[in-house]
């Protein structure tokens, strides 16, 4: 997804404050110096510097939802619902780093990798998810809505770990078994692993924010977005495989590694006994020959053409779902919401 | 603390049902039978298992505030805040015991230490505080108070958070630096890490149920139950080194353990710089000479004769703040919700 530079700049004008903040609560509790300047670290370390997609997206549909430019404060605020996202993709990146014991996340080593963290890293996590509900209460907790916030989190989050947990199980990086896998087990990980927390989640906190309190635009937005985050996903799969590495700015590792992605859940279900048996034996492999002989029946099976089809059916699929919005909208919802998201995903290189 | 054990019975009565509804949750999310299964292991060998204190605490404390017996309904409603606060602590503990590196927990392996769970154990740490708010939303929604119970919640997941990064920082087990440890200091780690989420909490939650809204009443609870959560503590630090073993029903290992507990942080507090010295360089020390030199310096400065005045003081402390409610009482309390807190832990020899 693309991000003007102006856009990613105004957003992370609002994380120093925040940060800040969230410092001088520790220190008004009296912890220690040392304490203290941990925390901001962790922080500083795990929140900004990633794409800041999901949290720029709160902002952009306040703004759609609106229709004009947000005042100050309006932007402050939406803001501020965007860095909570933030945080809790934080959240999780931390663990899940410690989890599929990565080495570097954004171009810097992982926080659990960071001198004399280590496991310490599993509290800091915690340390940034309760950052979330501290903000939401300081900024929020007088507005009809506080409740509502905080159970999208509260729910989302649930989501998330719950789709983490299929993927963790269905896929140990040390224990390859593809008879567990399948496109539809790779529906289920994608869309509570990333779609609630990722496009869900925003457009629901900028609803809130816009004072949408009817049920039947959530459930609406749902399934627009749910399908749209599937789609950005099985992206991300593809690219790892067929991405150019200066564009998405790593090598891809997902065949090594042994994830159960939308390349090998397509490949299986389409696999001749022999191809099969290639796959059986060489996914997950940590050797570049078993690598190259994925890639190879994935060549013979045809996945980039496979690839094409589905991102052509997946954009007319979601665009009919946007277009069954009316031309006036419905209450909280504008198909510009949506097609603004379609168009920063569709056809993506990186 | 003891508790009777058909107290104890009728409480992990409860249990059964909200674990049951938290795995039909995971069911009708369609969630994979493997998971489903999973999760609920994780729920049950986590979850009940302790001493169960903290959640017996609520139901205790909203009955004294009633004064007279609890219907079903309401006993089970207290019971479920207080397996809320079980499920909180389960999170902390699966954590706890992965950054400790521990191996047995309540007499059964660390989960983290169970077979196939390793690291995945962080996102179960996860999935059991999402049960908290789950439970909250599924049982209370309908309930003036419920913002309050999570905010409760929140903040009190905060500060032990905070607590446990101090002792982390201050007292890592393979880096000794006694210069870092203080009374002050233990003070601290022990009102955030423990006191608010073992004492305040419960009493915070049986007072919202039993519908007290007057902060003053909540200040005055807190003021009460963390110096008594304090006097907890040291208890505990005070018999993992003299406490009998079949008793304790553990061997202790604090010295062995670098761990900031309440003796040595009063030896630093009064030895001389030949004692300090043997301080230094025998705490912490995997060693059971050590351990033994560590011992004969705490018996040297009469560590036991100074834990019996200070758990005097502290009664006759505690005594008197629990008198400065009036007779009749103040909103919300009653003097017998503190005394029969006191009463648990005076003088407990486990």
């Amino acid at each position: 997804m693309s991000i003007t530079a102006s856009a990613r700049e105004r957003f992370l004008g609002v994380w120093g404050p925040l940060r800040d903040e969230l410092v001088a609560y520790l220190e008004g509790e009296k912890m220690p110096a040392d304490a203290v300047s941990w925390f901001k670290q962790s922080l500083d370390h795990n929140t900004p510097g990633g794409k800041l997609n999901r949290g720029i997206s709160v902002v952009d549909t306040v703004q759609i939802l609106k229709g004009s430019e947000l005042t100050d404060d309006e932007y402050k605020r939406a803001a501020i619902l965007g860095w909570c996202i933030e945080l809790l993709q934080a959240y999780f990146l931390v663990a899940d780093d410690m989890m599929d014991q990565s080495i570097t996340r954004r171009g810097q080593p992982c926080w659990y990798k960071v001198e004399n963290v280590g496991n310490i890293a599993i509290n800091d996590s915690f340390m940034l998810e309760a950052a979330i509900y501290y903000l939401l209460k300081k900024h929020f907790r007088q507005e009809k809505y506080y409740v509502d916030l905080l159970e999208i989190f509260h729910e989302t989050t649930f989501q998330t770990e719950m789709g983490q947990l299929i993927d963790l199980i269905t896929a140990p990086e040390d224990s390859v078994d593809l008879s567990k896998f399948s496109l539809d087990k790779h529906h289920l990980i994608v869309v509570y692993k990333t779609a609630f927390y990722s496009f869900y989640l925003p457009v629901a906190l900028a609803m809130q924010m816009s004072g949408v309190t009817n049920e039947a635009s959530y459930k609406k937005a749902l399934d627009i977005l749910l399908p749209l985050g599937e789609y950005f996903q099985v992206q991300d799969d593809y690219l790892d495989c067929y991405g150019k590495p200066e564009q998405i700015g790593k090598i891809g590792t997902d065949i090594l590694d042994n994830k159960c992605g939308w390349l090998i859940n397509t490949a299986i279900g389409i696999a001749t006994p022999e191809q099969r048996k290639v796959l059986d034996e060489n996914y997950g492999q940590k050797d570049a020959k078993c690598e190259a002989a994925v890639k190879a029946v994935f060549l013979e099976l045809e996945l980039p053409a496979r690839f094409e089809q589905y991102e052509a059916d997946s954009y007319k699929r979601i665009n009919a779902l946007i277009e069954s919005i009316p031309e006036q909208g419905e209450e909280g919802l504008k198909r510009e919401v949506f097609q603004s998201f379609l168009a920063k995903v569709y056809k993506r290189q990186k």
